[in-house]
């Protein structure tokens, strides 16, 4: 907080990193910049980013080849980062955490824009024209979105709670229009706003929606959404095909009449996985998986697994979940079957796993091992080691086919 | 087809521009080979191909821009075509009915590699880990495997009858692992090829599925084949999940008692969508569009629709299901709500309209009107044309996206 108090100070938050990396090679006395690399015309289908997180740098990887192609550097605090792709799939949008947002150039593996937009943030989305991009913010709490061409602001919505207090704003996606939906964990509401005309967004507010949404998903075909509630047990459920869209409570009491445990780690939601026609999420604080029914919303099963569940992925065909644990269990990883519902293979990737990606049809896996430094690319079907590779402090892996894909 | 023969003949006000710049050299007796161009570094995700049926060539399309990038000439007879992408969004494989195979390249907008594999073909797939690209053939009848890098041949492998005769091959998909999964038109059978080893392929055979399969589809998530029987009323399903994955009919008689139709045009089937639950499908002669609940695979409703439909295709997030058909309705497109199972919208974008490609988040959907020489790109949600691209007879649309997509 401090280091933005002082930038803002210093005059223009949000210009001063942009113009930084320009000015610096002038204030160090430095020669030129290096000359603009020669790249054959080559596809961005099979490039990734890897967030690296102690160094403020994305490392650029492509999955083919299994390799890294090489390192942009220059995006501040990545500590808890997320990244959403443009409509070509070379350009990424990273969200700092420290309220940094960044344009980056997967082929020119360069920053093309970057403002700080709010003090700490927590995440963002783009619009299904791939036109605006929208942040989700803790600090001040509330959304901001900004053209993607320019990053220039076009609209900022507070998050408000009844006491007139800012809330945090988390479980932020995109849905079909020009619309994206969100929670705000201290105001126990989902909003949907539709930002058709970006300079009079309309906002659409569920109240009482339960106890601290702390993260959401939107099912693939972008027909639910699903936000998990930290203050309670249970989810809360919308169907946007509605002709009245409304909340409902679903798995409520999971862990009923139990001691609620310690909570490591916040489980991610993004990583909830519909597959064979049913929803795994992990359990709060439990060591287990729940796996729901997709049409009703019924508890089916319970998985035991190896710990607290952190992400709960499905392969891309939906044959294998994967599953990764808050300490002190996170070097561990799991698969489940998804027809017979069985873990069919325990291993220990490396210290640490943060994230998992899938292959953009699943082959492979890749598994970020933070403590060791490394990331590991593992066959889906065979679980051998394809590649390992060297990058610092390795936490969330993003796979340019997000760029065709909703609700993320 | 006279008005298209009379286009034809007359030298095609439209054809002409597209050929000149390939005629001008020949002309002006130019012989070297124009200059590779430069290209800045560019993305690939939102590329796509629109195959130009009586020119033996391919349009590029910049699907963010809406505009037609170049003219890939050369591609051999391409009344009948499909494409499938490599990994990296970029190179694309077109398969032409004369049996040749042509892999192109999107950004250098050139032919990388050309074999003529077979007599008469019909498609084709690429492995999950995009090494393998294997062509469906009806003369020889049989599928053949070749190195995506190379295009030499790695395996040939008849499809034969119970007679010994070789049948047409129809409906190939790749399947999770190094396997495709294709149906034998005049053998009434299933295969699924297990290449893990393409020097020693693995066959697996499903026989008496139900008379002449004539096209059939994977599921987005890999589990369920179905094939359409042209022979008589009904489908063939299997479940690659099962442990013993077997053939079950299902929709079986659902024109019973009433006179077959004449068939004007065979559907489809690729375009069959699984959304909401359901699945949608052409029924076969009849104004008909079936649905399907997507896990008891009992019929559910029946949609009339303005004609014979030909491809019936979800929008990425399955609340529409668009439908074409064949003559004399094919200048018509339907929309039909997927909730409600009712048509909300229906236009006529041109004469002759061969085919329908949704971009990757299905904000638009791209139209192609052969007889009257335009593609039409039109807003999904508004139902406006936001595009109206000259290019000569134009048919089958393929989106890069599909590089990330299984089953295809």
């Amino acid at each position: 907080m401090s280091t933005r108090r002082q930038l803002l100070q210093q005059g223009s938050a949000t210009l001063l990193p942009t113009l930084l990396p320009a000015l610096l090679p002038a204030l160090v006395g430095c020669k030129t910049a290096p000359p603009t690399p020669q790249f054959a015309p080559r596809g961005s289908g099979d490039l990734g980013l890897v967030i690296l997180r102690a160094s403020g740098e994305v490392a650029v990887i492509d999955s083919s080849q299994r390799r890294v192609l090489g390192i942009i550097k220059g995006l501040g605090d990545l500590s808890h980062a997320a990244a959403v792709y443009a409509r070509d799939g070379a350009r990424a949008f990273v969200f700092g955490r420290d309220g940094g947002l960044t344009r980056v150039n997967l082929l020119t593996q360069r920053i093309e824009a970057r403002v700080m937009q709010a003090g700490n943030s927590i995440g963002g989305a783009i619009s299904q024209d791939g036109r605006l991009v929208v942040a989700q913010n803790y600090q001040p709490g509330g959304i901001k979105v900004f053209d993607a061409e320019t990053l220039a602001l076009r609209a900022d919505i507070p998050a408000l709670g009844a006491n007139g207090q800012r809330s945090r704003v988390v479980g932020l996606a995109d849905l079909p229009g020009q619309r994206f939906i969100y929670s705000l964990f201290d105001a126990d509401a989902i909003c949907i706003a539709d930002l058709s005309d970006p300079d009079r967004p309309q906002v659409q507010r569920f109240d009482g929606i339960g106890r601290q949404p702390y993260d959401a998903l939107v099912s693939p075909n972008g027909r639910h959404y699903i936000a998990g509630l930290f203050g309670e047990d249970g989810l809360a459920l919308i169907d946007l095909w509605a002709e009245r869209p409304e909340v409902r409570r679903i798995l409520g009491g999971y862990g009923r009449g139990e001691q609620p445990l310690p909570v490591y780690k916040m489980p991610h939601l993004r990583g909830w996985a519909l597959a064979g026609g049913t929803a795994w999420l992990p359990a709060i604080g439990r060591h287990e998986v729940l796996v729901a029914d997709a049409q009703s919303w019924q508890e089916v099963a319970r998985i035991p697994v190896a710990g607290q569940p952190v992400f709960v992925m499905a392969r891309p065909d939906g044959r294998q979940v994967w599953v990764n644990f808050a300490l002190p269990d996170y070097h561990k990883v799991q698969v489940i079957d998804v027809p017979s519902r069985r873990v069919i293979h325990s291993f220990e990737p490396g210290r640490a796993v943060l994230h998992l990606e899938f292959t953009p049809r699943g082959e492979a896996v890749w598994i970020s091992c933070r403590d060791d430094n490394k990331v590991q690319v593992v066959d889906t079907a065979s679980f051998k080691t394809l590649a390992s590779l060297d990058l610092p402090a390795p936490s969330g892996i993003f796979m340019s086919a997000r760029a065709a894909r909703l609700g993320l």
